[in-house]
């Protein structure tokens, strides 16, 4: 198999990439100059090296020295708060909204429904120790749990709320969720029972 | 012109409907029987006069005698509080979620963006001798503008605000607005920073 | 059930109509004028009485006296060819396009791929009696199937010319499909191998 | 500006690849083993070394050694027809239909239809020669114009074809474009008066 055909094959493995963009990546490439495609490559390489994963909320960062990421060494950032997202891009997605200023725990995932071993999925026995050792030393006096409000990610935030509960309560660390109501765009009309629920109980 | 091209003409006056369906509910008629086309025909008549406004939130209902609907007439609904929604469709959805007992008004439209009398698209006056009306005797505490998460929802929220607030501080009712959050299937890695702002804000 | 309800149900059985748009036509009409619902009334119980089905192409057509449409009776129209259609629809497109003279057989449908009685779909005793009464006075040179490049059309196709391959042979008459190749607006890249190769053999 | 932001612009030069898919291709990346990331950096850089332009039809080809690719070298195909295509994925498609058995030229690209200067977007000078050499030596006898239907693509083959016509006159060679007609898949009620034009005109 040619260089053509390999390539297209990796591109094939990037998210939500069919067979014929994959192809396209590929032919795209060839048509770059020499020197795009060797930027690319060393970047492809520099990124496992310069990324790394942060020891306090597990998001990848750009690790010079120490161990945790600018966030969570941030100590003008509120560290009694601990939200809990499934994924780098949602923290990102938080970042940028300018909303919060708290700290972050990143799960790596979600739980799918039927899945057996929900501890494969998320990082469970990570999380567990950020809270019991934040606690101590911290004064971590909530909880927020951030997923979609999606049928995998209220799976999801149901197993991460049982796992922490009972050091929660040990803790007084109070445990909360993102409000459900209309998002923006949403128009009533093609709202469920469950959001109009919601927003008519948080009404203000 | 012939009973087929005026008849299609009157479909592409419906709501959403292009030339090319239109022409094809006037086929779907001719194949269907003269009975279906008949009672068709006496309903589109029969619902003109069976139905009838409101003399209170202005919806349409079935009326047969009296002049406010089965809602606005219910004594064990909470005449206290008052839903402003945009249309008929959109109170129904309220009430097909089966989570509000109050009262409504139904404005008959929106305002748009750069409409320069929005008196013209909304019932203000009738809202304003609704609430006014009401409050003397009913006691009408608040006041829930429920419209959509859209501008156009928005600035019809905006518009109607202003039209109460004297009357509302007046009388010491309340207006609130639909809580903004997550709406069911939202995904947090799409939601915009105001909806997240929001959900952050109603997290519970 | 009052008329709201009703009328919503008749509406849902227009073709590609589902319950929320139904709804919203019925809203439609409470909100019109009641000559506009009686006119519409009017013209849905007049279509069903002024148009007729043409006893030689069997479409639907304003018929005022005589039994066969404008079409059929057109002498200045070539009447050695006949094209034969899946429904009315495909007819009135393919007279738009003002590129055929020749006359028409309305099939009345499609027959699915699955059908164990392909008769009870199209009109096919009513088609071997148009081509054997036309082949005799009339000279029929060429028979056109115009069926939609689509699975069910191909298969529609097959059966149309199984039945009349013996009549045809007998008499002389050629039949024909539509020819295949790129349709406007194709793209080569998203072309499948079969339109590549009617497409290649009808290069001109 | 870090890795991952680097890496993420240029994935966003990508054939429709916005700013989110982009980032979430960087993460991917991350998640993914260092193994797969030197594996494809090193594909990027190789695809570019391995892969070289074919001298006379101009697509690209694994070249080990020699000028021109597989297909032009290929003595069993008929050299006799120059198939004329915007792109090698256009050159795949016809390949994989396994329909053509010529030659073939790839133009590189289309010409936008206000485009000044047309021979900037495709190999104008390229083609002329591949045309005037060949034809001394391996009696061209037809080229095939085969364009995509869309306007640009409609344009390109207007383009293309008054370009090649003194030399295609001057040596007898036949200049065809692929047949027009009903696509896989068209219905008949939705196809434009050009398509049914064809598709009646290429009756058979």
């Amino acid at each position: 198999m040619d260089a053509l055909n390999k390539l297209t094959e990796y591109f094939r493995e990037f998210p939500g990439i069919g067979p014929r963009q994959a192809r396209r990546f590929a032919y795209f490439l060839l048509t770059k100059s020499p020197s795009f495609a060797d930027e690319l490559a060393r970047l492809v390489v520099e990124i496992k090296k310069s990324m790394r994963v942060c020891d306090s909320c597990f998001r990848f960062y750009a690790g010079k020295s120490g161990t945790v990421c600018n966030i969570c060494s941030n100590t003008e950032r509120n560290h009694s708060e601990l939200m809990i997202v499934a994924r780098d891009v949602d923290l990102e997605t938080i970042e940028k909204s300018g909303t919060y200023n708290g700290m972050y725990f990143v799960l790596g995932g979600t739980v799918p429904i039927l899945e057996k071993s929900p501890e494969t999925r998320v990082r469970s026995r990570e999380l567990l120790k950020r809270v019991d050792g934040k606690t101590d030393k911290n004064h971590l006096k909530e909880i927020i749990l951030s997923l979609s409000a999606t049928p995998e990610g209220e799976h999801t935030e149901e197993i991460i709320r049982a796992l922490l509960k009972p050091i929660a309560e040990k803790n007084s660390i109070k445990i909360t969720v993102l409000g459900r109501g209309l998002s923006t765009g949403a128009e009533l009309e093609y709202s469920d029972a469950d959001t109009i629920k919601n927003a008519l109980k948080n009404r203000a």
